[in-house]
């Protein structure tokens, strides 16, 4: 229930430390924590930033209380106190923002209710961890958290399966800890069923830290490698490689450009869409003279999509448009 | 080939700028552009950090124009030069870092070639757009680009269809342009095929900066909405909802425990798996006397996984475990 005698100056910052080290913070970030009365999080984060908490009430919770942080963040904020609410990375990513906000809307706070709530953004694991290692987010990427506390394991895997499927990056958290061994050996499992086995995996601890470790390894060999709570576990798309130590994903100029010469290929123009583009593509289905479902086995898409496409005239040739930057 | 003759102190620094306002550059970014003689990018994010650029060369290019930015900075740093390579948001999501190794490595170039290559992480546009409408990332997460510049339409319809199936948040980059209109129509084609029409959807452009602006639709409506080149569009999974204006995606504390009285659920444990976890699941699978085909079509699952689950026999009780922090 609202509480309309709310002392002013209340307000609940959460932050996102990003990898911990104070290089790393942004300017917000830093000087949110300066603002805060209260600063509130799990141990090994407030660890990170111990020598920006002078002065300054603290409070160390350990990893599942998730929802007590939130609660006290709530009280403090109540009471008038300005408290910084710390995760590492970015608050939003499997952090402290989303379950803020569910205690907050069960305690019956609005934005109107006179407690100010900030994110902070910062950069995620995923984004970090890749920077070790090369460039491997470079094309379309997911995120997806191996622990089953909260998640039941069928929809971790139907998610597992599809984004090996569908070619995408794939960062995993939470990949494993004492008691969740077996959730990383699924995965591997379920990789398989559509990846090579050499596709390249990174597997990076404590990115930005002391005891920083970063090692590169297949998919068939990644559950014999050391995976902690501390790791994150990248796996690239079917196009990712690993050259000199570095794991880069191609962007696709290769799709539009001769490598060597810088050229387009025949068809492809700099600047607009591929010949197999949305456009082109579309066209190229009328044109085959085939059937739906001839059609989706070779595109791997839905039947009832290429048919749908297929029942839609072709749009007439588009008015020439203005010269505009795209990407 | 390899040049020997590289004058040293040539480093070519990757910055990622984060949404751009420079209370969200990190440390290390602005020491990064601080060190810089050179400095090369977009001629956007050029503009975002001016003020930092005073005495330093700097080299504008337009949007499409990424291989050469990489090309001029490998130039300048076997000159000897310190070369900051700017990206908004991290430069390795969708940034330069992928296009800069392609080009060094076509050049010969190696990490002990005398050219000291850094990458300086950033938060991405899916997560400083997600901070601004409140905790849509709190759960699995992908990020697709609408572009079809480089990638054929396929790949990309198949990834739509993939994530949608399974339940994703998804962060469209790129969505629309002047050119490039049909895409986001696709996209909400796909998706309606799994999702429901009412599905959250939240649109945001310039985060961080003047002209920010953050409109709330759904699935079904967003097609009418202003999607520029300048947008993220942001998806919600099946139980994303928007309260008080905010955008929130459940973490499934509810899947645990009882809302108000914050006790968990019989038969559901604090810091342990769910009963639908890995190992709770799995002995359900043998204990429900079902074949592979019917709990396959029951989970949504691939029936040669369930098969393969099926055959092997269950562990025997583990030995307790040391308690230990798990997530």
């Amino acid at each position: 229930m609202s509480d309309t005698s709310t002392p002013s100056g209340g307000r609940i910052m959460l932050v996102g430390l990003g990898p911990g080290s104070h290089a790393h913070l942004t300017a917000r970030a830093r000087a949110a924590i300066a603002e805060a009365d209260t600063v509130i999080g799990y141990v090994t984060y407030i660890r990170l930033v111990a020598d920006l908490l002078d002065g300054k009430e603290v409070i160390k919770k350990s990893m599942t209380e998730e929802l007590d942080r939130a609660i006290e963040a709530f009280e403090r904020a109540r009471a008038g106190r300005k408290v910084a609410l710390i995760s590492s990375g970015d608050a939003g990513v499997y952090g402290m923002a989303g379950p803020t906000f569910e205690v907050l809307f069960q305690a019956g706070w609005t934005p109107d209710s006179g407690i100010d709530v900030e994110i902070i953004p910062g950069a995620s694991a995923l984004n970090t961890c890749a920077a070790l290692v090369g460039a491997p987010l470079t094309h379309d990427f997911c995120a997806i958290s191996l622990s089953d506390l909260l998640t039941p394991w069928p929809t971790i895997a139907r998610r597992l399966d599809a984004v090996a499927y569908a070619d995408f990056v794939v960062a995993l958290y939470n990949p494993k800890s004492g008691r969740r061994t077996g959730q990383i050996v699924e995965a591997r499992r379920l990789f398989l069923r559509h990846r090579r086995p050499d596709t390249p995996v990174a597997i990076v601890k404590s990115a930005y830290r002391p005891k920083q470790r970063i090692e590169f390894t297949t998919l068939e060999k990644m559950t014999e490698c050391d995976i902690g709570m501390l790791s994150t576990v990248l796996i690239g798309n079917s196009n990712t490689f690993i050259r000199h130590g570095l794991m880069v994903t191609p962007r696709g100029y290769s799709n539009k450009y001769d490598v060597d010469s810088g050229t387009t290929h025949a068809g492809e123009q700099a600047g607009r869409s591929l010949s197999t583009g949305l456009d082109g593509w579309r066209a190229g289905l009328h044109a085959s003279g085939l059937g739906a479902a001839e059609l989706a086995a070779l595109h791997r898409l839905p039947e009832d999509y290429i048919a749908a496409l297929l029942a839609e005239p072709l749009a007439s040739e588009a008015a020439d448009e203005p010269a505009g930057a795209d990407a």
